[in-house]
């Protein structure tokens, strides 16, 4: 026993007991004849008191040596504060040191351990053992253990069973790139990771495990964007005998039970949105909907004068950015260089400010009258004080500007507030894309989603109109969670290969051994994943996922602190029978 | 919803109601008129029944096609059964069908999805998603889950948090071989998959996490022995500030907790043993203490006399053998041929039968008198009714040999009962052993296990002797966790290294990162590891960890059913930058 009590428990009642505690040195403050020393673990802070009237000399001079970080165990008296702290816990009090031990001293941190540190990103990644020592990533890391803990109580308590599945697996052609593992005891052969565990829980519900769930980690990669991880955490969900509305009710009740465990916040009955409504109102099919600026599709009022741009244009499209009019010329201006960055690609944005007086101010008045302009603000809902900003072209592409757009405006203006929670249902997703370069249809989801039986004499006449069973669930504008109802029958799936350009043959040859499964009683079955690492960020009112993981790598997929991946030995590449086909730098 | 209710949900209570159910048909009975279908789901069996006055004529004769494993749904009215099944929860009602959907046809089978099978492990693997439907293997992982979930509750609410550990680190040159995966950004450059979270956990306890856990997947690229799984799953432990006292007690706490809540055993204190105890008590660092046959030596009772075998071994040791003193000299010839097998390797063995009138039968009668075999009664503590089993030969190996023999006898006499649990603490493990190859002493856990205080003067005299702050957790003869208290301070770390052999470069180099960490002020900190697919199978009652396992692999590390590890292409290993050096098959 080092401690008989953590940092973060000593109250005023615990005054004249004596306590042991241990930790580490957060700062010391040297009176000369006193010294106090705030004494810091995962669970608080406690303050230390040295002093030459109540301390033995040779503990105070001790005392005077402690550098910060040291890690120290103190026996001594609780006593109650002169000068209190209100900010923390234990700042009614202070205890009287009678004796001190070092148990460790420690080099000068390369960063101040604080929650405001003076250390960048590389240098606290490469220390990630010190970094966790700081508040926001420890309670960081608390939060995602604390959610994923809630995840399990939620699932169990529905009768869910965790279940394992491997790790080394087999490569698939299809999809993203696998890590894969050279096999030594079969030569020449490889496992490969799993991207996610999507074969196994459906060969579970073949199995009749009835409601499947795991949190697991999954591995991908990919040329790494801001904020990817080649292994990221999924909560992986699979139910048979369950159809959409099942599904959806279920992880609805999930979301929220997680809401209320660890933000406090009640939510009712989630909004649920078709596809075709997210894209149409927010050139997105994951909307943040904490606030408003809906789209006003502009065709039928910008369409009818001379302005050959929007004439063109298969869509035109504006937002009501509110209290936005006052903007200056200069203000609006870089606005619009923001809309025509090559990562957003707009040729430029036409814009009406909404006047107080409830007259209108246009980039483009030379064409539209103030009674045209009044259409638009209906249109978009725009009131006197907002700014309506006005895309238009490509209709898809177009939205996805807007979007954009809309999307900046909210963050510039404060309308994402962390602690606002505003989860929707996006489902009705088509079952099928169009793939310009093979130019042919894929399935969306994968090929085992279910159509919507309602659509499928469309697979014939239509089959990019196809809806599938297929649902995402967005959470302040991004997505947490997505799945699909899978088909379960031979009919249907094999109507589907054939859509999709598959013979018998190939089908067999890529989806060979889930489908040999199916022949022996599947059940109807579906599903959904969920990003833990998102889902952990998001409820943590942030949305840098790497902050809610303890040892994440930098984008070029490396852990600095480590310094992995590394070269191995020719012994270890012999056994293996690899070859490295490149020289050795 | 396809179901109103599960397949082990309805009683008589429920007569009368109309009810919707679905599951795979387990099995029909035609009688012409009349027909009855056992349902069957992850949660039980339900009668159904159909027949020729009260069922219309087309879902009849539909009835009649239904094969084994098709999935069905069946709307009908819960009524009272004539013939009661009390062997089954539902088996006072049965469900009268109205109407019956084919879900899914399927074929037959290839083996019967009963509790005692017509299948072999090879098929029952090849085809693991049926194997999975069987009620054995079902249980298993529904047992394995509850585990796992109550695992978490207990650390949960003991302060301790999951904390997850990357799975692409770095390979290290030490300990057993590590999988290896070729990094595509980094050209020529490899992860490593963990063998178990090791340094993490120790940079988390440098971290402040104070009480971290995780359930995690290991991986270890072994030559597979019987009953190893190249990836197995631990539950991985570390604490802060914690002597070796604190680690027994919360572990012991949390065994207790499993023991209670899966098993609904009430298991007082632990017993603790020294790893010396446990050597000379039972040859043996995992006794199974659940039946006696304790060691008694025989060196001063049985070398005063002329038998030559036992005056020149080293050791001269024996068992006594409950109630087997009527064994023939037949059976007493097949256990001394089992001792002689390669596996076991003693080079004979000597017995005593210890008769029902107190005398004495031995196969060394000629150098032994009763009052000699007496004393050999007496040491080994055998009744009249028993027989002794006496081995001779260099002390650790005819220890390790008389184990195995009592095991086996155990095993044969069924002392090993599966509902029974006596779990012990093995401790004071030696710190180092020495190896015979590179002729050094080497840490027998690992080169940050702390030795014992009050052995530290023995480092220089006697290495060997020196004891370590080392634990094993035992059940029922099998090792279900172990870990140390780890070394923290730089004085201790640099004399360990300096005994191992290493000099302060070559520490560095291969334990840089940690070392440097500890740089930064280190707590006292130790933690141990739980083998999860070991201790499942035994709070099951069972040895077997791959029938705990949902999809195992066989002893050459193949996943039969996927068929993994498998070739990848030639364009995969392109841009993985390698080469397979040996030809294709």
């Amino acid at each position: 026993m080092y401690r008989s009590h953590t940092n973060g428990e000593l109250r005023i009642e615990n005054a004249n007991q004596e306590v042991t505690l241990a930790g580490w040195v957060q700062k010391s403050r040297d009176k000369g004849f006193m010294v106090w020393v705030d004494l810091r673990d995962r669970y608080g802070i406690t303050q230390l008191i040295f002093d030459e009237d109540r301390t033995a000399k040779e503990i105070l001079d001790k005392a005077k040596t402690l550098g910060r970080e040291f890690v120290i165990q103190v026996k001594g008296t609780v006593i109650e504060r002169e000068a209190k702290n209100k900010n923390i816990p234990t700042g009614e009090i202070e205890v009287l040191v009678k004796e001190l031990i070092i148990l460790n001293e420690a080099n000068l941190p390369p960063f101040t351990i604080e929650d405001e540190t003076d250390g960048g990103e590389d240098i606290r990644m490469k220390y990630r053992y010190l970094d966790i020592r700081r508040n926001p990533v420890k309670n960081n890391l608390i939060f995602r253990s604390k959610v994923a803990q809630e995840v399990r109580n939620y699932l169990s308590n529905q009768d869910f069973i965790e279940v394992e599945t491997p790790y080394l697996i087999k490569s698939t052609p299809e999809g993203a790139r696998d890590f894969v593992v050279p096999s030594r005891m079969n030569q020449g052969e490889f496992y490969a990771l799993p991207q996610s565990p999507q074969t196994f829980k459906q060969l579970l519900m073949v199995g009749g495990m009835d409601k499947y769930f795991q949190i697991v980690k999954c591995f991908r990669d990919e040329d790494l964007r801001a904020d990817r991880q080649p292994e990221f955490t999924q909560i992986d969900c699979e139910l048979a005998f369950v159809d959409q509305e099942d599904i959806l009710n279920i992880f609805e009740g999930m979301t929220r039970h997680l809401l209320q465990k660890v933000n406090n916040i009640t939510i009712g009955d989630f909004p649920r949105m078709t596809y075709e409504h997210a894209m149409k109102t927010y050139g997105n099919d994951k909307p943040d909907i904490r606030f408003g600026m809906e789209f006003g599709e502009l065709n039928s009022v910008a369409q009818q004068k001379e302005f050959k741009v929007f004439n063109d244009a298969e869509l035109v499209v504006g937002i009501a950015v509110p209290g936005a009019a006052n903007y200056t010329r200069k203000e609006i201006d870089k606005l619009i260089e923001w809309v025509k960055r090559p990562q957003v690609g707009a040729l430029g944005m036409v814009y009406v400010k909404c006047n107080e007086d409830g007259t209108f101010k246009s980039s483009v008045d030379k064409f539209y009258n103030q009674e045209d302009l009044a259409a638009w603000a209906k249109a978009t809902g725009a009131k006197a004080g907002d700014l309506i900003c006005v895309l238009s072209g490509p209709a898809n592409k177009t939205r996805a500007q807007l979007s954009a757009l809309r999307m900046e405006l909210a963050e510039r203006l404060g309308l994402r507030k962390p602690t606002e929670f505003a989860p929707l249902w996006v489902v009705d997703f088509p079952l099928l894309e169009w793939d310009e370069e093979s130019e042919r249809f894929h399935a969306m989801h994968h090929p085992f989603t279910s159509p919507k039986p309602e659509d499928m004499p469309l697979l014939d006449t239509d089959p990019g109109k196809v809806r599938a069973n297929a649902y995402d669930l967005v959470l302040n504008g991004n997505e947490i969670g997505g799945g699909s109802i899978r088909i379960h029958d031979k009919e249907t799936q094999a109507l589907m290969f054939k859509h999709l350009g598959f013979t018998p043959e190939e089908a067999k040859e890529q989806f060979g051994f889930l489908m040999n499964a199916f022949e022996y009683g599947a059940p109807p079955h579906g599903g959904l994943a969920f990003g833990l690492d998102r889902l952990v960020a998001i409820l943590g009112g942030q949305e840098t996922i790497r902050d809610f993981i303890a040892f994440p790598k930098n984008n070029s997929g490396r852990d600095v602190m480590i310094n992995a991946p590394a070269e191995v030995t020719a012994e270890v590449l012999s056994d293996l029978n690899i070859n490295v086909t490149i020289p050795k730098a």
